[in-house]
């Protein structure tokens, strides 16, 4: 797992359907890349979270089919 | 997920048979890699998209035969 | 499977159900990468430890449900 | 998936037992790193192809028990 | 797949269940980076070898429960 910090939301009017009802939101990581993540939790902008990926990212989601590759799952107590 | 722009089309006439009759695109991801992904949504070049990999991006397609690990779920609607 | 040093406990008081309950660790890789993992071992801070990723991450795990991509597997004897 | 160039043959005569009978190639990608792919199209040395990782490398195989990463799926038409 | 060479043996006594009995190999890549490998086949250290990842590796293993994410496969016949 990694440990990320949402940046902003993202929104995909147009999209395959398993995407379709999913928050998505922009991260960035401990190296600075930016990527995109689910969000099943309901995370604030600027939070610290952990993010897991490959299959156990669809695991993570209320419904498996969801088709995302990397989910937020969970708020770090304490991070600087 | 990560966020990627189309650059152009990319044709094999000679491919295992799992990958005929899928759009495939060049991609270029945030960092400047050079990648190919099968595109189900039909998105023009130059478009900002949201990409999955690993298995999920099989369940993205419409035949989940699909020997892809790397397909356009959505469209953007505001990155500049 | 990687090496790695276990740096410090990591809590997260909100989360989703398949992460409660398990023990997670702030990792560092050989490469001075900082990451998640969790452990079912138990192992102390500062020790060198063998993880493995992906879906063999959630098959380490006494619960299979458990939505970690990383997890700690063994305790290496000797590593400086 | 990703773009990669055919470099030279590779042959291991001892291997585990769902490895034995598979071309194997070496393989440089758009970065320069160097790698080994399964080959069930039957490609020239110096070719461009698209390769594909994961699970999905096992789909793309004649037998899925192949214990493949990485497949060659097609080649490219036009690639300079 | 990757190309690696065998470094040294790696031995965990303290480990999960499901990688008890397995030997353990420190690699390192083309790159340099330090691995760890389940080792099916028995390979001397020193020599160059194919691995396999992600979930080909648990299909490499004589016990698919094995928890490895990077198992040996194959020793390359002639490599610098």
């Amino acid at each position: 797992m990694e440990i990320m910090q949402v940046q902003e939301d993202l929104v995909c009017t147009r999209s395959v359907k398993n995407l379709e009802g999913i928050s998505l939101r922009v991260m960035k990581d401990l190296k600075g890349n930016v990527l995109c993540a689910s969000d099943p939790v309901g995370v604030g902008i600027g939070k610290w979270v952990v993010t897991t990926s490959g299959s156990a990212a669809r695991w993570a989601m209320p419904n498996y089919a969801s088709i995302t590759d990397l989910t937020i799952v969970g708020i770090i107590d304490n991070w600087e």
